[in-house]
């Protein structure tokens, strides 16, 4: 069975905290690996909101607790953002101090990143702070010198020693305490909020593991970010304070509503996008989104973007992440790169995705997969070697970007601002004229392009690794190193070349052309959007990362044709493409349905099989159920008239039917192996005194399955289970039941029909 | 019946071009005041997209056929952004030169408005631009006075007199060419959107009309904006670029997709707020939103913004309709204010919709309503004598919106800047400290309270008049009125008393603390919100609107507060209202049903009305189908396998059916009136030579027609309906059809149980 196989997989060693997370399940609730009846979930839901209004009628009390009841939804949403707004100040500054840990350590407070430390620093230029006395190298510290051949080796040991060890310590963390928190979790998330029931993945031991982990993982230097995993946190807290109000940890359709929010408090604090939370939650993570949710999803994300700004982990008290500030608009032929930055963009995200699944592939099917310690501590070990020469890969990836998306000021003192500056002229600094490059930038090109062949190969091999990983800012890494790149070799075209056609009607001469941070921005927009197939929310969040409205038409024109590119080759997006490796039961709301195919190919039992298992209304005894239950394994069974008439009359759930019939032989007396099991409305009428008393089981019995005919077409019937999240839809042929459609029915069917393996969705 | 009642409402005196924009509909089609099956539509748009695949491997010349058709989508969204853009320039124009014209005229050109006739002009500081010499009010054109009495008098006369011509020429250009002109739409484009059929009221003449007249209304000076009906124009747009691909012309439901495009692409323009809008076309307008059209929507609504920057209307090439930059941050203490603000936002929702309601009832029901003519004079005669001695409401009202809004600076010369400035404070221009009030500040409050009850009493009565007319603005200038009245109260006590222990922690004397502008922008969004119920949409306009991200958290508690006051006195937005007035057959998704009831209550017949009209698989002759669609007035007809069994096999069209007789009738020899009809599969076995020829109509019966049994509880049914689409349900039981539930019917239902007059919903 494929749960079992999943099962296995995910658990690993296995681990007992977990299962200690959450109570036996009773009758009420599902069991681990089953999909969710989003349609009885809502009824059950509305049930007990009618019992609480009826309630509330009759004394002051239970006013009071009908109006708690209706503003719990506000105050998880509250404490959502509250947590996660703080795991995120607090994984952003523990991730600052050992980031700067591998190179070095503060004197004055060992506690203290490199900014933190020379912070107070009587150093004025930026420069000069950046070499504060307070902050020592270790060679410096250990030997004396700082410069030097030995210094230098010191230090890269050092920096590998650090990063093996945080390495090390995130991926035993993750094997002994919370398998489930490897990973970047948007797979599974989406999975869980499309009605899949995995136990323990939100639970509290997978919260704490992964934060901790998730801080270890960054600062090791691995090609990853915090980005995905942030949104598992997220919504590991949103689970955790589901905990607190009935009405949301008994149905598992509120809680579904609770955890979209968090997603979206999620992605707002990992980018200090509230809007772009809220969309990307809607857009890409989220599968039953009321228009309610949409207002508390907003109203978390903004607690939570308040709270990481109170917080204030980066000093500068602003909402966004890479704050940039242009001074010259953009001009039509621009487009022309944006457009080639698309379509880069679009390669990149296919490479990524065909080659991270093919090595996601051979690590579950070979010896590799079973030394994932070994793997990560590899893994580590060549990007710590390789990325310490080189400037642009040894400092943290967001710092990085953060640079790329800049615009060189007159005062900047970086290498990639190393422009020949005309010692005659005499601007405002904020407006300099384009410039030729200097050596500084020439080497820092070289320097980036080794970058990015770097980051592009090493992501490819880090992503799905047992350890937390993002993959948003890896993306945004390469999409950034490109543009820069791409944006100086245009400024430096339109410097000596003013006079060349596709220059000479926007470019002046001494005029400010080209900004080459903004092509940063559009190549990282189109990575991203090249992985992700994000459209909307990848925008918004672009725009709300870097404050700038103004540039929404080449980021929408990066993202556009990235997006094209990218579908060129193949539909789905990398967290699709987990979903899939993994085998979950994911019904995509995007994939177009369009085959023939009608209810009566997909439903069971096929015609080689034996009948489908049914229960008659009044002839069917005790025994006979429990031999049924103990033969199939069926989640329920549809109860008929008669099995002449075979006319439907309801549907049973394996569960409620197994504790009904246990519960009946215990306590009422009379009831034996040959009672007869009554469905019926009116009284069974014993024929004589020495029959067996009957079981009446009406009440466990839905007198409104979900019924389509065998002539429905096969999208109308997806399409049903889709936006009616069912879990299973029995099959009539002029009101005769002829069989069952489940959900996992329909996505095996589906994916027969896109021509897949079939094999790599293991529902068998 | 009610459809010839909506009818015979708005057409009113009746006007054929509306009925020459479409052909008459065809079989595939559905008629007026009717409601589409969105499973049907998307079954036939999957059919029609099988068929151009399949085609597509043919030839070459097929294949760029089916690329054409795939990129259609994007071409319509291309063209949609573009028209919306260009109307919304040129009515921005228009509605700028006529609003001066009302008041004087440029002499070097009429055609210019004040604003650009004074641009050229010497004189430099803001005061004296105002004056300049080639802009001339009608007293100084034609005595040669600008001051004194008789000069006023005229001035008066004149103001009145435009007013009266523009709004007459409005009201009669509706009533003549296009009624469906008129009103804001966007309650109309719910419904359409929802899957209702409303012909014409999206045509072209609708468009032109709509267009001509807003220019016309908002001119008058009247109370109301441009914003719906620019929505209203965009949809329009949208249908007239629909007839241009067959994709989209012929399905409905694809149709309406384009629609909820068109609507974001209309509110960008409208706000220059393309986020914006596409939240406001998800949230508050789209019934039926895929995450394609989200992302198409975008597009459209940028394409829309970027064209209308491009026309740049209001000469200054923002996106923003009131760009404001403020200079201090707000408070936490300010939060009681922002959210007593809402509280007054809710009231005010609450007032309007609660007094525009009653009055259109009133003008519905009564002699009001036959004169439409005589009572847009009288409005405009009542406005224009009313505002134009009151500095604030004399100019357009987005004028004064954007002076509200606007924060002191030290140059300002306006009488709501007006504060003593101390003479020996010198200090950057930007950041002004809090000043006493003076003379000219008193006197503006005074106008301001004037203009705000002048504001709240008009805007009752004139919004739902026979002319195009939006609430946005009204509303929002509603809010900033009551809101700068609010904040110049709190600005003075904190200078005044800073020593109160509310204004100690945070505003210390000589400091910047309270931005009177910022309170206005709050009141704006939380009125508009209690009149709309927007959300989400409305926060992210406000913010795109003046491009503040800092201020989120203060319109969030604004709006937050407003939709709970307002909620508190009634779940409906005026849209809903309006809807509900008018009786259109709208499902509205955020309803929540939460009543007890079943299929079988809802159902119909009804045990006292007659059997259900069926027709059976092989024993109903032509005839008995001729009489029983001559009796009957149902849109459909079930079949069932016979009387007796009553077990349904499928579903009949109403006009399907008449065509398919009237056409065998006519070309099918030995077709008669004893014929049987037969539905079976088998080929039916004539049993004698003489019987007539028997009629087969198997390819127009729909094998699968949705059921749902008797014991199904309405809030599923509600589900079921809202969201697959449906038009009607069978109900059955044990697989015997037991009767049917069509929308009206569950419309009808829910509006039992929420206890509302039923008569109000006008179904009988």
């Amino acid at each position: 069975m494929w749960e079992a196989e999943i099962y296995d997989e995910m658990n690993g060693t296995g681990n007992l905290m977990d299962f200690l997370d959450e109570p036996f399940p009773d009758v009420s609730t599902y069991e681990d690996f089953h999909t969710i009846d989003w349609l009885r979930e809502k009824s059950r839901d509305t049930d007990r909101h009618r019992k609480i209004t009826t309630k509330s009628k009759e004394s002051y009390w239970e006013l009071i607790k009908s109006l708690l009841d209706a503003w719990s939804g506000w105050v998880v949403m509250l404490l959502i953002g509250m947590l996660t707004g703080t795991l995120a100040g607090v994984i952003d500054l523990a991730v600052d101090w050992m980031t700067d840990l591998k190179e070095g350590v503060c004197l004055s407070a060992f506690y203290y990143s490199h900014e933190q430390c020379c912070w107070t620093s009587n150093e004025t230029t930026f420069d000069d702070r950046d070499k504060c006395p307070q902050w020592q190298k270790w060679a410096e510290l250990m030997t004396g010198h700082s410069e030097g051949a030995g210094a230098y080796v010191l230090n890269y040991f050092l920096y590998v020693l650090w990063a093996l060890l945080f390495s090390f310590l995130a991926v035993s963390l993750v094997r002994v305490f919370a398998p489930y928190a490897c990973g970047s979790g948007i797979p599974e998330i989406k999975t869980i909020l499309s009605g899949f029931i995995i136990r323990g993945y939100l639970g509290k031991w997978t919260l704490l593991i992964k934060t901790v982990t998730l801080v270890l993982a960054v600062s090791s230097g691995l090609s990853l970010g915090k980005e995905g995993p942030l949104v598992h946190v997220a919504c590991c807290c949103g689970n955790l304070f589901c905990s607190l109000f009935s009405k949301y940890s008994k149905n598992e359709g509120k809680r579904r509503e609770v955890l979209s929010a968090a997603a979206a408090a999620g992605v707002s604090v990992a980018f200090g996008a509230p809007i772009g939370g809220v969309l990307f939650s809607l857009e890409e993570v989220s599968y039953y989104f009321p228009l309610k949710t949409l207002w508390r999803s907003f109203f978390a994300a903004l607690v939570a973007a308040f709270t990481l700004r109170a917080i204030n982990p980066f000093g500068n008290s602003r909402l966004v992440l890479f704050y940039v500030e242009y001074h010259t608009p953009w001009y039509m032929a621009e487009l022309v790169p944006f457009i080639l930055l698309g379509v880069f963009g679009g390669l990149w995200g296919t490479l990524f995705i065909r080659g991270n699944i093919a090595w996601c592939r051979r690590r579950k099917t070979t010896l590799l997969g079973k030394y994932p310690v070994l793997e990560v501590i590899v893994i580590t070990g060549i990007t710590a070697v390789l990325a310490f020469p080189n400037p642009y890969t040894r400092r943290s990836t967001s710092e990085l970007i953060s640079e790329l998306f800049n615009d060189c000021g007159a005062l900047e003192s970086s290498q990639l601002c190393d422009y020949v500056n005309n010692p005659n002229m005499s601007r405002p600094v904020d407006d300099i004229p384009d410039r030729p490059a200097g050596p500084g930038v020439y080497s820092a090109l070289w320097q980036l392009a080794l970058a990015l062949i770097f980051k592009i190969v090493i992501t490819i091999f880090t992503f799905g690794m047992k350890i937390p990983s993002g993959l948003f800012i890896p993306s945004m890494a390469v999409g950034a190193i490109a543009g820069r790149i791409v944006g100086i070799a245009v400024e430096q075209m339109a410097y000596h070349h003013h006079d060349w056609i596709i220059f000479k009607n926007w470019c002046r001469p001494g005029a400010d052309c080209v900004t080459p941070g903004l092509y940063a921005m559009v190549g990282a927009a189109a990575c991203l959007g090249g992985v992700t197939r994000m459209t909307v929310s990848l925008v918004v969040i672009m725009f709300e990362l870097t404050g700038g409205l103004e540039y929404i038409v080449p980021l929408m024109a990066a993202a556009v044709t990235s997006k094209w590119v990218a579908d060129a080759f193949g539909k789905e997006g990398i967290y699709e493409s987990h979903i899939q490796l993994n085998g979950y039961p994911y019904l995509d709301v995007r994939d177009e349905f369009t085959h023939r195919t009608l209810a009566t190919d997909v439903m069971r039992p096929r015609r080689s099989e034996p009948p489908l298992a049914v229960l008659t209304q009044d002839s069917t005894t005790v025994e006979d159920v429990e031999t049924l239950i103990k033969d199939t394994d069926y989640n329920g069974f549809p109860v008929v008239v008669s099995r002449e008439s075979e006319r439907l009359i309801g549907f049973v759930q394996r569960r409620e039917l197994t504790v009904a019939i246990k519960t009946a032989r215990q306590k009422q007396d009379g009831v034996v192996s040959s009672s007869v099991v009554y469905f019926t409305e009116d009284n069974p009428q014993v024929a004589e005194a020495c029959d067996p008393q009957p079981l009446k089981l009406r009440r466990i019995l839905n007198l409104s399955p979900f019924t389509v005919t065998d002539h429905t077409p096969m999208e109308t019937v997806v399409d049903i289970f889709r936006k009616l999240g069912l879990r299973q839809c029995l099959v009539t042929r002029s009101g005769r039941l002829l069989g069952i459609i489940t959900k996992k029915d329909v996505l095996r069917h589906m994916a027969q029909m896109m021509n897949q393996d079939p094999e790599s969705i293991m529902f068998n």
